[in-house]
Formats: C-alpha cells, sequence, structure tokens
C-alpha cells in the first residue's frame, strides 16, 4: 500500500502542482474567498464526496463566546466540506485546512508577483502557498489517491476548507456549529513536516499607563508615562518568566520561551515639548496548551495590579487592562492518542527518520476544533513556517507530495480499510 | 515720581482692564493677529509714537540662520513697532512682547468661553490673558503713564507687538532684520514677577531606534525596538545627569534640572502579535544660557554613539537623531548688567519686597534679540506661569498693574529723564 501510494504520488506530481498553482493565482484574501472554494468543491465533488457550500451566518455566530471576526457578515465567502463515508464502524477524522491569506503586503517586498504561482528549484512563490493552500493540496492528493486506487476506508473523512483562520477562526467555528464533529482531526498548518500535538493559544491586549503632564522645560513637576510604561514593560517581562518557568512540558524542551509575551505596538505624548500623559501599550499574550483564555486573563490583571508594590504612582493611578481584537483558543491532544502514534509512525515508514514532536508557538484553528468541537486535533503540514506572511514566501514542492503520502497512510490506519 | 506713577496706575485701573479684555477678545492664532496688532497700533499713534505695522517678508527671512515657522508666507500677520524718541543721550530700550496665542484646545475643558476676558475676583480669563496680552498691557500703561505724566526720556523707548513667538520668532527675527536694535531689552512674558537675566534654550529632536520583526509567538527570534528603545531612553538620561552636573550657575540654584532632555513622544510598532521593527522618540532638549545650540547637539550625538559600548545591537544598528520643528535660541544677560540692577531696585521699591532672580526653564524671543539683535534681555512680567497654554489661564490684575508700574519706574532710571 506504502509503495502505491508513493507511485502515485510521483504519477500526480505535475497536476497536484497545478492545482497549487491554480489556488495561489485566485488572491483569497479576506472576502474573495469565494472562486478558490468553488474549484476545491469542485474537485471534491468529482471524487464523489459529498459535497456543503455555504456562507456562515453572522447573526447565528455572533453570539458564540468563541466567535471573533472583525466582520459579521460573510456573504461572498462560503465554506466547503466535503465528506467521504466509510462503510461504518471506523474511526472518523476532520482534514481541516484554511483557504484565506493575509495580504501581501508591499509589493516592492516581492522578487516574483505574490499571485503568479510561479515554480522555481523545486519551490513553489505566492502569498498562501504555504500558509496554507500547500497543505490543503495535500490533503487533496490524500482523498484523492485513496479514491483512484480503490482503497475503502471504514470510517468518515471531512475534508473542511475554511474562510477566516486568520481574523479570529469563524470559518471552522462555523463548520463545528453546522455539526462536523470526528474522533480525531488533523491540520496541515505550515509546521515545516514537525508534529505539533499540542498549540499555543493567544489574546491581544492593550494597557494604558497614566502620567501627569507639565511642560517638558519644567519636566521635573510632571510625571512621564513614557518613563511609567518602561516599569510596565519591565513587570509583564517578569510576569512571562514566571509564567514560563511553570511551563515543564517536554514538548517545549526546544523552545526559549514557550508562552511569550509579547508587546508590538507602543504610543504616547503628542508633543515634543510636553511630559506625556499617557502611553498605550497593545500585545499579544501566549496562552499554555492545556491553559484556559480566562486564566490567563485574570493572571495578567492580578500581576497589574501588584505593579504598586513597585512604586506608589500605580497605587492612585492603576494601569487599565483591555482585551481586544483577535484571540486563538490553544489546543491539546493527549500525548498517548491514537492519532499521534500513527502519524509518527506514518511518517517514520515514509520518511525513514524520526519525526520532531513538539508544541506550536501559535495557535491555529485546532483549538476551536477541539474546545468548541470537542474533535482532539494535531497539526502537521509541509509549508516552510519562516515565510508564513511574508514577502516571496513559497513552498517546497517535495515537502507537498510528502505530506500528502503521510496523510494519506494516516488516514488508512486511522479510519481502517475494508 | 514713584508716587505719581503708582497714583496714575490706580486711576487707569478700568482703562488698562478693558485693554486687556479687548485684546483677548481677538483670537490671534498664528494667521489671526491682524485685528488685536491694529488696535495697539492704533493706541501707539495715539501716544504719538513713530508706528510702523508690516508684514514680515517670508522671501527674506527665509535663508536666515535663525529662521523658523511651519509657514513661508506672512501675508495678514503685521508685526507692530512703535518709537517713542528720547531727547538723547539716553540708554535706548527694547520692550517686546508677542501677540500671537496657543490654540485654546479642548473648548470642554474650560470652565469660561475662552476668547471673554470674564473677570472674577480679580482675575482676568481667556486664553493669551497670561501669555502674554497681559504683559503687551503692562508695557502699554508703561508708556501711556510716561507720556500723560509729561515725564520726558533721554533714551529711546522701542515697543514692540510681535507675531510667532509661538512657532519660532519669526515676528521678533523680521523685527531685528528691519533694524531695531537696542542697549538692551525686556520681555514681560508670564514669569510670576520672578527676573530672568538667562533664558533657556530648546531644540526638538527625533530618534529612531530599530529593531528585527518576528511574529510575537516567537519573539525570541526578533529584537524588540521597544526594548532597545528603553535602552535608548536610559541613555539619554545619562546625559541629562551629565550635562546638568555641569550647570553650576546659582541662578539655577533652585532648580532640580536646570536644562532637562524632555522625551514627549513614543511611538513604535504596529501589530500586537509582531515584534515591532522600528520605535521613534520625539523630545526637547533643554540648552543652557550660555551654550550653542549647535554644541548641544554635537554633545547628544556624541552621546548616542557611545549606546553601542552598552549593547553591541547599536553597533550594527546606530539610532538615527534628527532636529526638527521648532527651536529656541538661549539667552544671558550679564548678572552684572546695569538693567538687571535698576529693574530689582524698582522692583523693591513698588513691592517692599525682594525679587527673585532667577534662570527661566524655558526659551523667549530674548535669544534672537540677544544672538542676532545684539541686545541683552531680561524677562519678567506679571503672568502666571502655571496657566500658560492651559486652560482656564488668567492673570491676576494686580499683577499687570505692579508690572506696569515697575516697567515704568525701571524706563525713567535706564533711559534717563531730562
Amino acid at each position: 500500500m506504502k509503495h502505491e501510494i508513493r507511485e502515485w504520488m510521483r504519477q500526480h506530481r505535475e497536476e497536484g502542482t497545478l492545482m497549487l498553482q491554480r489556488l495561489v493565482r485566485i488572491p483569497t484574501i479576506q472576502g474573495y474567498e469565494k472562486g478558490a472554494q468553488a474549484v476545491i468543491a469542485g474537485k471534491l465533488r468529482e471524487l464523489k464526496l459529498d459535497v456543503e457550500l455555504w456562507e456562515p451566518d453572522g447573526g447565528e455566530l455572533k453570539d458564540h463566546p468563541y466567535f471573533y471576526s472583525p466582520r459579521s457578515s460573510f456573504s461572498g465567502s462560503p465554506n466547503v466540506v466535503g465528506v467521504m463515508r466509510g462503510s461504518g464502524r471506523g474511526r472518523s477524522i476532520i482534514l481541516n485546512g484554511h483557504i484565506d491569506v493575509v495580504p501581501e503586503g508591499e509589493r516592492e517586498q516581492w522578487s516574483v508577483d505574490p499571485f503568479s504561482g510561479k515554480v522555481e528549484d523545486g519551490k513553489l512563490f505566492g502569498r498562501g502557498a504555504t500558509d496554507m493552500k500547500g497543505g490543503i493540496v495535500s490533503m487533496l492528493l490524500a482523498v484523492q489517491a485513496i479514491r483512484e486506487l480503490g482503497i475503502r476506508l471504514r470510517g468518515d473523512v471531512i475534508f473542511q476548507s475554511v474562510i477566516e483562520e486568520e481574523s479570529g477562526g469563524a470559518g471552522t467555528l462555523a463548520a463545528v456549529l453546522r455539526g462536523f464533529k470526528a474522533d480525531a482531526a488533523l491540520i496541515p498548518e505550515p509546521t515545516n513536516m514537525r508534529i505539533f500535538p499540542k498549540q499555543q493559544g493567544s489574546m491581544w491586549f492593550r494597557i494604558e499607563v497614566k502620567g501627569r503632564s507639565a511642560h517638558g522645560g519644567t519636566r521635573y513637576e510632571g510625571v512621564s508615562a513614557i518613563e511609567k510604561s518602561m516599569l510596565v514593560i519591565q513587570h509583564i517581562r517578569e510576569l512571562e518568566d514566571r509564567r514560563n518557568a511553570g511551563i515543564t512540558d517536554p514538548l517545549y524542551a526546544r523552545n526559549p520561551i514557550p508562552i511569550p509575551i509579547n508587546i508590538g505596538v507602543i504610543e504616547g505624548g503628542n508633543w515634543p515639548s510636553s511630559v506625556p500623559d499617557t502611553v498605550k501599550l497593545e500585545g499579544r499574550m501566549g496562552v499554555a496548551p492545556e491553559e484556559k483564555l480566562e486564566h490567563a486573563k485574570v493572571e495578567m490583571i492580578g500581576w497589574m495590579e501588584r505593579l504598586k508594590d513597585k512604586d506608589p504612582w500605580f497605587e492612585a493611578h492603576p494601569v487599565a487592562v483591555e482585551w481586544f481584537g483577535a484571540r486563538w483558543i490553544p489546543g491539546s491532544m493527549d500525548p498517548e492518542h491514537e492519532l499521534l502514534r500513527i502519524l509518527a509512525d506514518q511518517y517514520r515508514e515514509a520518511l525513514s527518520c524520526e519525526p520532531v514532536i513538539e508544541a506550536s508557538p501559535w495557535g491555529t484553528d485546532g483549538g476551536l476544533l477541539s474546545e468548541a468541537g470537542g474533535t482532539p486535533c494535531v497539526v502537521f503540514g509541509p509549508g516552510v513556517t519562516q515565510v508564513a506572511h511574508y514577502p516571496n514566501e513559497y513552498i517546497e514542492l517535495d515537502r507537498m507530495f510528502e505530506a500528502a503520502e503521510i496523510i494519506a497512510l494516516t488516514l488508512i490506519h486511522w479510519c481502517g480499510m475494508e
């Protein structure tokens, strides 16, 4: 079987490459996912899956505690799900990938057209090639190989191409609420072929630090919010140290800061010769795989209250902490989970080497699948982590076909074969 | 003479108050100085001074090394100068005040209409009441008292109501270039009746601190420009310490930081979950009364080059220092200057107490008068320093008349009397 699948992949190398090129050439930034979803739905129908294509209902989603999106209508932005029914008595699996891509950014920073899908030296270039249309093509090839080789699985394979992963996960949440659940899930996000049974979650925060204005020539009569914000940043570093000291999970052994707290934005004052009376900090708080978002929030807020022990200024002028914008729910699969064992075994079989098994430094829709959908999830995919969201994004085509082969073999062992 | 002048002031209390009210009711923000300048020119003509009213020539000014203004045309924004010719053989003096006011800011922060000139409990409220239309009225009353009491001075009194002090001093520079110079000058800026023979200068700077971007989930792969900017701010504090340690002038004895370096604005990063790759700092560097702007610039730039000794990051990524926007030239009068002695004596005479003699924590047009015009200058005025540029700006009318009396007596002793 292993050899048959490898041979099938070899024969379908051109077809798979063309499919990825076709998907990359459709710039599926938020609101423009429709064309690519039609391509995928067409392919799934060709493979005789039961296909549903629908636009998530913003009105229904908006009250869900896990909902986040900058938009409330998903008109023109459909999800696609295709179910390959098993013969019964096998374990089901969700294969989940997102079709949306982040904008290409400044074109001058690209050395190729970001929506060309140009192939060079075994790499296919373009926005979304790595994150994560290459992963979607691996999923498609795996399903197609099983179909065309006449393999009959026992469990259902639920193929999902969702919108909105880059903006908070509304596409996957909509699929969960439509009733799609399974015994386990696999998401081929760009992991550099590493296996991530755990994914870090994250939340965005905004902290407002107060000062007291004065003329810059008599700055000693005021209190600089910029100087106070330096204490706040230092204090946040200490919280990060404490939180990370508590992470003993061996999956994070090679990660210098498993759950970082990043300060991404600082903004304060409005006049060079005035003492600034406000500074705004915005950042991203990493949330451990087994942690709840709520727990992390409470910890941050409690820690900020302790600022007053360092500087009495904060007694009368406590910092305000606000949670805003996107958040990604952490995800965690039992390290003894059978899907994980099967995936690692097929990796070894296919590539004759040990897989790297780690916890991811970023969130995926896996948190929603497990927390909202009760479907434990592993993340494993062919894309190049480093170039996701960057100019000159690319994928190595060899990895896409290797991942397809490993996913196909994993489906056979997980779902069972007649 | 002292008693006659005091009695004259008592009798002209209502007239002086109405004149200030009239000037405050004309919102002389940049570009709208014309109406108030016409009132002052009219009053000076009434007092038989030789009056010149002209719009400064932006084309002529723009190449002058001391020129700074956000605008290049002063159409509709005249200067007014009135000369009260002396009988000869006396010392001349410039009385200089600026008619322009800073904008009123948010109206909700005012408890009175900012251009009402409302009088309550001996205070007259309004934008410009303190900074510095009250000082201009003190100058006017002093000249009027001398005229109406029939006092004939020997030296010339050159009365100047200039534009643009709040935006870089182009009005005073234009008066200097028109040829108005004198043996000394007095500017009644709001000093709380303190005498400032020296004035701190200042310049605005912008510093760009570089980092290296990365995803916030793997922030250890990047270099935070926010963290690097904390080192830069600390480094600037040390420069401030060093520069102030060198200030031994007894006029600064009661000032905790004679020449502060204020960081007024910070701005960096643009995405909460990215490591920020740039931070911009903007601030105001105080310049000592006897120091040259150029010297302070060289010191700052040299100091910034030393950052690399603290952190090798700055070796490959030096900070960029830029000088932009406004700068005020420092001013300094010899502590033994005769005008200073006379002014202090008349203060004692009029108020029966010792004057406070200090160095100012901010610049005035005095730096231009002395540096560009060769006219040594002292700053002494009735306004309330603390409310300048603030909502609910006011002046205490008693101080305005006291200052008028002291200025009148100073003119008599400085210029000499027939």
